[in-house]
C-alpha cells in the first residue's frame, strides 16, 4: 500500500473512530460492530494477556467502527432446557479491556446484564465510565420472574442521574416480536428511558426482524418521533451443537436453514453465505424504510472455525455497508 | 414480429401444450398456470360468455402452460370469522369451460371440493374426464369437523379406480407446515394416494414455503422418493379489503408487507413488485434444492386493476423462469 493510500486509511479510520458516538448521537447508522464474550473466570489469568492479543490481531484488519463486549449471565432462568454449552461465568468486560484490550482503537459498547450487581456496584461502574470511550447496553433479567437488587428501568435512571452523557443501548428481539407483536412498543418505552440505540440477538429469522423494523418506524412516524438505530447481530452457525445452541438462546432458526446447514459438506461456509444473504437482504430493507441500522457480528461458539468464518462475515459486511454500489467482494 | 418468429413461437406453443401432462408424468416442473374462479351462479347466462371471452383475451398473450379452474366452497365452516367478501355460489368450473372456454389451447386443471358433491356426481365427473385435455386437484372438506358424503381418500380412490390416467394433484398448506410441521408427510401420503403433483394456496409467508420444499425435498430423499413437482400460487393485493381476505382464507401475510402495502402510493403495484420478488426467491431454492416446481398466478379479488397486475405478475414470471439467465423484463 502506498503511503498516501495509508494516511488516507488511518485518516478515514481516525474519522471512524469518533464517528460511532456522534452518529447515534445524530440517530445515524451505518456502523459495523464485531461482539466478543471475554474468556471464562477459569482461564489461568497469565494467559488472558495473550487470548486479547490474538482477539486484536484477529479483529484489526477489519474497518470496525466499535466492539461488543458482552456481560454473560446465567440464563438457567429462562431457559429450563438443558444448556447445550455449559454456562461458565466470564471475566467482568470492563475489567478485560481495561486490563488486555487497551490496544484497540475504537470505542466500546459494554453490556451490563443488570441482574448480576448490587445497587452499588451499578452506581459506579456507570459514574466511572468515560462516554467518549464507552457505550453501554443494559439489559434485564433473564426472565421476569427473577427478583434482582436492581430492575432495568431502575438501573436506566441511575444512568440518567450519574452519567447522563454515557450512550445507553436496548436490546431488539424480534422473536419476541413474533410473539407477542408488541416489541415496536417496547422499545420506543426504552427510548423514552434514554435508550439512544438498540442491538438485536442473532438473526436467523429475516421476516421477524422486518417485521420489528416496519412496525418501530411506523410507530415512530405516527407520534412524530425519530427511530434511533438497531443494530442487528449476525453469526455464522459451523455445526448442528452451535444450532442447538443458538435455538436454547432463544434465537428462531428456520426449518429450511437448518436442513440447509445439515446437508451440507460445508457447515461453516454455508452458514457464512446464509448470513451474508440475510444481512443485505435486512440492509437494503432498512435502506428502502429509511430505518437507521447498525450491524454486529459474534461467533457464538468457540471454535476457531466458526470465529474465523464469523470474521469473514464482519469483513463481507463491512465492504457491503461501505461500497458506494453496495458490491460485496465475497 | 417477422413469419420466421411467429412460427417459431407456435411450435414453442404446441409443444408446451403437450408438456405440463407430460412433464408431470416425469416428475418435472419449469411451468406456469393461471387460475381462474368461474363467474358467480347469479351472473346472468348471457352474460358467461362474454366473461369468457375477455379472459381468455386477456390470458392468450401470455405463454401459459396450462389454467387452473376453482371450485370455491362456502369455507364457513373453516373459518368462523364473517367473510370479508360475502360467499356466493359458483358456475361449476367443468360446465364453465365446457361451454365458454373451448377457444382456450392448453390442458386446464380442474378443482374438485369433494365435499360439494354426492359419490355418483363425482364418479360420473371422474369418468368423463379426458386425461389428455383434464388434469384434477381434488380438495378435501374444508374443516375436520364437517361431513360430506364423499372423503377425500375416497374420492382419490375413485379416480384411481375409474380413470387411473387423470393426472391428479392435491393441495400444499405451507402455513400448516409452520404450525404442524407435518405438511411434508401430508404431501407424501398424498402421492401415496396417487397425487403428481400439488398446488399451493397464494405464498407471502416465504419462510412457510421455504420451510416445507425443504423438508419435503430431505423426506423424499430418506424414504428413496422422487420429489413430484409443486406448484406455488403467488397474486397480488391491491387493497387492505383484499389483505383481509387473503387473512380470512388462510394466507399468513407478514407484518412487514402489510405495513408495506398499508403505506405505499400505489398499492397494487407495491404488490406485484412483492409478489414478484417473492416469487424469485422461491424459484432460485427451488432450483438450488433441485425440487421441481411450478408456478401458478390468480386474483384473489374481481377489482380490474388487481386482474390486470396478476396478469402482468405472471408475464413476469413466465419471461424469469423461461430467460436462460432468469433475468426480468418488468
Amino acid at each position: 500500500m502506498s503511503k498516501l493510500a495509508n494516511r488516507a486509511l488511518l485518516e478515514a479510520r481516525y474519522l471512524r473512530d469518533v464517528e460511532i458516538i456522534t452518529r447515534i448521537r445524530s440517530a445515524q447508522g451505518g456502523f459495523v460492530l464485531f461482539a466478543i464474550t471475554p474468556p471464562r473466570q477459569s482461564t489461568p489469568a497469565e494467559r488472558l494477556p495473550e487470548i486479547a492479543r490474538a482477539t486484536v490481531e484477529r479483529l484489526d484488519h477489519l474497518d470496525l467502527d466499535g466492539l461488543v463486549l458482552y456481560d454473560i449471565d446465567d440464563e438457567r432462568s429462562r431457559n429450563p432446557v438443558e444448556r447445550p454449552f455449559p454456562f461458565s461465568p466470564t471475566v467482568d468486560p470492563s475489567e478485560y479491556r481495561a486490563k488486555h484490550l487497551q490496544a484497540w482503537r475504537t470505542p466500546a459498547i459494554v453490556y451490563r446484564a443488570v441482574s448480576k450487581y448490587q445497587r452499588e456496584e451499578l452506581r459506579n461502574w456507570l459514574t466511572e465510565q468515560d462516554p467518549g470511550r464507552t457505550l453501554t447496553v443494559l439489559v434485564g433479567a433473564a426472565s421476569s420472574g427473577s427478583t434482582s437488587p436492581v430492575s432495568l428501568a431502575d438501573a436506566q435512571a441511575l444512568r440518567a442521574e450519574l452519567n447522563p452523557e454515557l450512550l445507553l443501548g436496548g436490546v431488539a428481539i424480534p422473536e419476541r416480536h413474533s410473539r407477542r407483536e408488541n416489541e415496536h412498543l417496547r422499545l420506543i418505552a426504552k427510548q423514552e428511558a434514554g435508550c439512544e440505540f438498540f442491538v438485536s440477538q442473532v438473526v436467523y429469522d429475516l421476516n421477524a426482524a422486518k417485521n420489528l423494523v416496519s412496525d418501530y418506524r411506523y410507530e415512530c412516524e405516527s407520534r412524530g418521533l425519530a427511530p434511533v438505530p438497531i443494530v442487528f447481530t449476525f453469526s455464522v452457525c459451523g455445526s448442528m451443537k452451535t444450532l442447538e445452541f443458538l435455538r436454547w438462546l432463544g434465537v428462531a432458526v428456520p426449518r429450511w436453514i437448518e436442513n440447509d446447514l445439515r446437508h451440507s459438506s460445508n457447515t461453516v461456509a454455508a452458514s457464512l453465505e446464509q448470513a451474508q444473504a440475510m444481512a443485505v437482504e435486512l440492509i437494503d430493507f432498512c435502506r428502502r424504510l429509511e430505518v437507521p441500522f447498525g450491524l454486529n457480528v459474534e461467533s457464538v461458539s468457540i471454535r476457531r472455525e466458526e470465529i474465523e468464518a464469523s470474521v469473514d462475515l464482519a469483513a463481507r459486511l463491512t465492504t457491503y455497508l461501505r461500497e458506494p454500489l453496495g458490491r460485496v467482494h465475497g
